[in-house]
């Protein structure tokens, strides 16, 4: 058994697709810092999201469970009581488990109310944060609309930014999500023509680098090595709206703007439900050029910002010692389409949605082997909790966490006898897709399995499924669901999907190692059942009660 | 909408099999009084358990839910905290939920102490006891070996034994589940050779008449009318230890033994899990003649003895004008095989097992339609938690609640868009089933679909399926889950398995009507996304960004 690491620092990026680091192979996005640590660790290449939207993909992060398993089907739907997290299983074996930044959770207020539990008090608290003990929550949506705000908690964000001097009500709207024109005049990043300009805010003032301090406030606070940590650093960025300060937003122009992954043919006969998605007005912008000029070098200044970041941060934590005894974790809550496939946004299961950047650095002798590799398992989003919990030195308890641990895989073991498919779901309900496609809410949701090849995407509400061969088809622009061709590959992959879908997950409140003490032991708690005369038993077992002498021969 | 019953008397039998009534069709037994409630109500012939062993089911029953859902995948597995019961719904509508007896419920004591809850509290309590308020539990398994109780809790049955000057230190195991032999010695009723034998108990003193008084005192407490409320009556008998008290040990015999119904073929080449439950010693001991001589002619004499007990106990809810304003139910939760098919006990799928006697005796005017008269629909012990919900006059929660409401066949509405399949789940990994098997825990799981004429049994762990055809071989004698020639209807079935395994059963923090609130909604809230140059909304929805004039034309 590998030795325990002391801390987890476990950073997420929010809407940062796969394959715009350099290190994963981005040919104009140089992110230094997150190479470095690629280079000190274990990249993962095939790495999934649970959901490929951010609450429910967090809450998968959160619990190591699939999204069927929790019930946080989207954005906004509460995590219910009772659900356990990473920070209740971490703080069984003596690790704190703290949140810098965004987790996009919605407390079950009503959960709480009917077991008496005060959202004020230290349970009820952890049970309102998924399970952490808040340093900082800024979650990053602080806008607002004719009917209320988005997210109507206090932001500290623009608490900050009040503190600086920033003369506004809302500065997250006024200041850093808003652009400066030529003649000075403001207006607001939600208008992508003008993304190109830079940020109304100073770049150290911007959201990532405030996070990235008070990220460095924490670890760097008076006491903070009397206890074991882990911190989940939480960024809003490079999640829209798309706006960067200066100098970063004309780091990247135009000319740096990869060609859209897409074909006419995609439009051809659709699935109802792609079809109704490439309609959004999200897909539709995305879909012009003029928008993925001004947007996708924002996105990559932005992401340049945050490996800067990375390295004002790694700095600090080498300074403090803390790379020797510090796991390290980066990735994203899901992708971006940027235009890709008709799209924009995220939603969807296509590789650059669904897929994530995932690179571990663990400071064990046992990780050496892995410095500076890639590994190509299926990993799941949910094995991050698997991971941490055994990483921290406790067991994993397989009744409730479905992830599976990654430390073999990071000490160099085999992944024979690994998964051979991931799962991710969608639940379309609450949005204007289900209309369109005409599914009641319920039968508004989609699952995908994936076994490194073969692509299956089925669809509730009696559609036929999207198929695809990432083989022949790396780029996943050829539907084969309705071409006959594939019938048995379908439902091979169907055939997965099924067995995950019967999978046992919500027998949370009795461990495998209970259930192996409890079997077979009623007998000798006196269910005697099926004797005739007591002849079929040990004597022993009849010892309590009463008995003929002689029935037992 | 029809008027709301007042109140709700829901009796459970254990381990009562659905045709061992005369209104089922019992050729010896005669049970009047069930026969006369069944002719003022309306007698369901296809209802099914959402599993076949005590725990479970009940769970089921009490959640509304089944058994994947909920997790108390078996008897002693607690049912976690965050699980809904039918007393939090009835009591949002005002309705009090009361137990008199059995549950079988397993408190979710880590949970508790988790979330902070005491056990002692009126939370906890409801908690502790699957939402019910406790009149008496008395699980009736008050049965000791070496290694302790199987129920550790006081036992009330053996206090009111001890009470009534029964001289024993466990009057269940020495005076109640014991018999009287010819030379006036007593000894255990697990051994079936003697229970012929009456009781060791005066009849009054038995369990069931024991039960039916506290019923009686519960009715007729003072001020019991004040508040709505729904009592769970819910008896441990006919359930083994199959032992009965005279007069009822001696009314039946040999002779209204009904020959098992089985055949050699059976044992020719089975199902490896049928297999294994066929060696069980209770299996065993049910396939000998002589312990079903015995056996049976108690069973039937437990069941004449509730009869008589319902007698008394409905003449007293005539007297007291309960009649006119409590929905009456009984049911079961299970059957018992009694060496059909090779096996005793339940646990598995076939009808004896699985079907439950429903009789559903519904006070409103509405109802006349259908007194008397049965109904064929496929119903799932699930949907008497939605019945009874709205029943008591609220609005059945469909985002936790997986039943359906029987209100509408109560009330002689057609069974059109019905159901077309009923889905029961048994999980054996904590018996010694498992190992002979050779599946792990976790696999050891079973699955039916059953859809009227068809029954498909499902195994995990690589198995073949069982397979039914009730129609040509309604004794379910010939197992075609791999006759080739039946593939096509397999499949079928498995299309019904996995549509409900791909169900969505665990967003229950959020209301379906909440979730229609919430639809396509944050555009008001501030979400632009997508936007060019804002002309792509109304103007009304960027009245709360800096936006350049001009922006929006």
């Amino acid at each position: 058994m590998p030795r325990t690491v002391r801390n987890i620092l476990f950073i997420m990026f929010d809407q940062l697709r796969w394959d715009y680091l350099s290190c994963t192979g981005h040919p104009h996005l140089q992110t230094p810092h997150l190479d470095r640590l690629a280079s000190k660790g274990l990249r993962f290449t095939n790495a999934y999201v649970q959901s490929p939207i951010c609450g429910s993909s967090r809450m998968s992060f959160y619990t190591g469970r699939y999204v069927q398993s929790h019930g946080a089907q989207r954005n906004n739907f509460p995590l219910k009581v009772g659900e356990l997290t990473l920070g209740d299983h971490l703080r069984e074996v003596g690790m704190d488990a703290f949140l810098v930044g965004k987790t996009h959770m919605e407390a079950d207020a009503k959960g709480l109310e009917r077991l008496g539990i005060a959202p004020d008090s230290l349970i009820g608290a952890r049970v309102s944060e998924c399970g952490f003990d808040v340093v900082v929550r800024d979650d990053g949506l602080w806008t607002e609309g004719p009917d209320g705000a988005y997210d109507p908690r206090p932001s500290p964000y623009n608490e900050y930014l009040a503190a600086k001097g920033y003369n506004s009500r809302n500065g997250w709207t006024e200041h850093a999500n808003a652009v400066t024109l030529e003649d000075g005049e403001i207006t607001s990043g939600w208008f992508m023509k003008y993304i190109d300009r830079p940020a109304n805010v100073a770049e150290e003032d911007s959201e990532t680098p405030w996070l990235t301090s008070r990220a460095i406030d924490f670890l760097t606070e008076p006491g903070r090595d009397d206890h074991r940590w882990l911190c989940h650093l939480s960024y809003i960025k490079p999640h829209w709206p798309y706006v960067v300060p200066a100098p970063y937003n004309t780091m990247y122009g135009p000319g740096q703007v990869l060609p859209p992954v897409r074909s006419d043919d995609e439009k051809r006969d659709p699935h109802p439900v792609f079809d109704a998605y490439m309609q959004t007005l999200v897909a539709r912008s995305f879909s012009r050029q003029e928008v993925r000029e001004k947007a996708i070098p924002s996105y990559m200044g932005l992401i340049k910002q945050a490996d800067d970041q990375m390295g004002r941060l790694f700095a600090e934590l080498e300074r403090a010692g803390r790379m020797e005894d510090t796991m390290i974790v980066v990735t994203s809550d899901h992708g971006d389409y940027l235009g890709d496939h008709w799209l924009g946004e995220k939603n969807f299961f296509h590789d650059c949605s669904v897929k994530i950047p995932l690179i571990i650095y663990d400071p064990r002798p046992e990780a050496d082997f892995t410095r500076g590799q890639t590994c190509d398992a299926l990993v799941e989003a949910i094995d991050l909790a698997a991971t941490f919990i055994e990483a921290a030195g406790g067991e994993i308890p397989s009744h409730i966490v479905e992830g599976r641990t990654l430390n073999g895989l990071l000490h160099g073991k085999s992944s024979e006898n690994w998964r051979n498919v991931v799962i991710s779901e969608m639940d379309y309900s609450t949005t204007p897709i289900a209309e369109r496609v005409g599914v009641t809410h319920r039968d508004a949701r989609l699952f995908m399995a994936f076994d490194g090849r073969w692509k299956l995407v089925h669809a509730e509400g009696g559609m036929p499924p999207m198929f695809f061969d990432l083989q022949s088809d790396p780029e996943e622009l050829i539907d084969l669901g309705r071409d006959p061709a594939y019938e048995s590959e379908r439902a091979r992959l169907y055939e997965h999907l099924h067995a995950w879908a019967r999978r046992l997950s919500q027998r949370t409140a009795i461990s495998d190692r209970e259930l192996d003490a409890m079997s077979g032991k009623f007998l000798r708690r006196g269910i005697l059942l099926g004797l005739f005369d007591g002849s079929e038993v040990p004597q022993e077992n009849l010892s309590t009660i009463p008995a003929r002498p002689g029935n037992n021969v």
